[in-house]
């Protein structure tokens, strides 16, 4: 991806790509392989062996001559029965990108604008833009949690029709303050998405105001846990919101490898919470050993990965990349000046880094 | 799917999603379970138990903790060399329904317009009319072929950002005239979509003209071919358009899993052109035993399905489900008043579905 904007173009694509499109770069992705993979905040833990044999089984079994089963109706009811909410208050996509899309095509309808604190995911901004609506980007405090008087302010302003908050957030790793979460959803008049990508290593969800708040929408994903192959998001949100989403849902968007997998893994969940348990001794254990180093700023993480802020990022990342290890890069003027990202990895993966960024730093 | 309207609805449903959202009915899956299934334009061929065991093995072996390949490289090499085309130049959607959706969401840029001929696959409309572009429908000729006089005219006048030409065309099953195509592509200063999803059994492509024309793009897909549980559609494109088209497409839009199968299948295809061979001779000898039953229309078919009008549609139609066979019931007033179409099964399903159909219409 990270596309340059100055190739030649046919006449095709400038008279007919939409402007907004045309000007837009690309969700980057980086490229370089390195053996300790700590940049994708995904968990660095394999399927046991016992649940791979068994998922093998499943997937040779699958006709995939036949269409996916459009409803992923199966899927829907555990994911439902898991959550306690009802089937039709459920919502799947490719991922949690699809429908964060699905949601910004849908539910723009009013002021056609997006709002969000920063910095945060950038899909929500790179969507919105791709989608035409009009971004409104709200600086966190200094804690990096949500600013809550010029936030209220912006909603009561602008009148969003739709307000991403994630939290845990990404890439700052902390969890915006309950009460002024719930504050937005009580004062915004348009949607609000609690993004819970991360709430697994935080322990708190928003999931008890689902039924009380018809303008709120959670958002889970399956990426963080285990299995980020497997592309499953999950949205939550009162049917008849969801029967609307529905509609620009492409009809078999969740493919039938995909719908038994998560199945499995849903039926199997035991392994799944042993691994957020290890990752969040191991994240506490990281951050504690992180934290006497010379020359390193940290932030204090609810999620699978620390953020902090070192003197010279360009050079700790080159210096971690030449010993093998990928991280995450986060460094522009601005608020995450000099700021990366780690992912929590196996305590050995854990140890190489600290290691390195230990020799890195006093070098 | 199958919405109903009038369910009561939260304000937040009324004020904030998009009219045109609120006013669609989503596309519609048939529910009915039969043991027959030629309702759906899959193949009717599992995958052979070898290349099932060596699946199998590939997808034990998949790290699904971590992302898939976001670029889905491996794949679309080999799509592009098998295709004769750069790599630069195909762009992999979870189906081709993503991939008409990243098409309207991109290039509708400049008038805003979608033009089809109809009747067609309905998602172009869906599509078009979810994401706020305007439709514009041309009626085929008496032969469901393009009536070129008036889709000429329609293109001149109305200037569409998009045209969508299938062929062979769902559900009449008939390829366009080459010439009209062509002339399409020269006359359109728009994109013109040509969707050969059934290409596979009618043999002809426009592939060959990729190179000269700037404003063609070719849908395929491998849902036809025995793959439809995998969702994997696949563009072909001018490289700047594929930039374009690429920056709204989510990260991560092929998962893992189907890459791997996708992959391993191209590297196989014998079975799957030997499959198409006999999709083909199927369908020849499906048609000439059905044109000798009374109170049959039958429309010659290029695809693996058979487009026929009868005198009763629903009455035929349920009582094939009564006989435990479901297929495709499209009638409603107008160009598919008692039309149905029948996916090519397999010899014996065929057999069942001619004998079925010959008592039913005789009776």
């Amino acid at each position: 991806m990270d596309k340059d904007k100055s190739t030649s173009r046919p006449g095709i694509v400038d008279k007919r790509v939409k402007r907004n499109i045309k000007e837009l770069r690309a969700y980057s992705v980086s490229q370089i392989d390195c053996s300790i993979k700590l940049d994708g905040n995904e968990s660095p833990f394999q399927l046991p062996p016992e649940i791979r044999e068994i998922l093998g089984e499943e997937l040779i079994g699958i006709d995939i001559h036949r269409y996916p089963d459009p409803e992923s109706r199966e899927l829907r009811e555990k994911i439902a029965r898991a959550g306690g909410v009802p089937t039709d208050g459920v919502l799947l996509g490719n991922g949690s990108d699809e429908l964060i899309g699905m949601l910004v095509e849908t539910c723009t309808g009013l002021t056609g604008r997006v709002l969000y604190p920063t910095p945060t995911f950038s899909m929500y901004g790179l969507t919105a833009i791709a989608m035409g609506a009009e971004v409104i980007e709200v600086p966190l405090d200094q804690d990096f949690d949500i600013d809550i008087v010029s936030t209220i302010d912006s909603i009561q302003v602008s009148d969003p029709d739709i307000i991403f908050l994630a939290s845990p957030n990404n890439p700052t790793g902390n969890t915006y303050s309950e009460d002024k979460i719930k504050s937005i959803i009580e004062t915004a008049e348009g949607i609000v998405v609690v993004d819970e990508a991360y709430s697994d290593f935080s322990g708190y969800t928003f999931m008890p105001y689902l039924q009380k708040n018809e303008n709120l929408v959670i958002l889970r994903t399956l990426s963080k846990v285990g299995f980020a192959g497997l592309r499953l998001g999950m949205l939550y949100a009162h049917p008849d919101l969801v029967q609307e989403l529905n509609k620009v849902r492409y009809p078999y968007n969740i493919n039938s490898l995909s719908q038994a997998a998560a199945e499995l893994v849903l039926e199997n969940h035991e392994f799944v919470s042993e691994n957020i348990q290890l990752i969040i001794r191991e994240r506490d254990r990281v951050f504690g050993e992180l934290k006497p180093l010379n020359g390193i700023e940290l932030f204090s993480s609810d999620a699978n990965f620390i953020l902090f802020r070192v003197g010279e990022a360009e050079r700790v990342f080159s210096e971690l990349v030449d010993r093998d290890i990928l991280i995450r890069n986060f460094n522009k003027p601005g608020r995450l000046e000099n700021c990366m990202r780690v992912t929590i990895g196996t305590p050995e993966e854990n140890n190489a880094f600290i290691s390195a960024l230990g020799d890195i730093l006093s070098s």
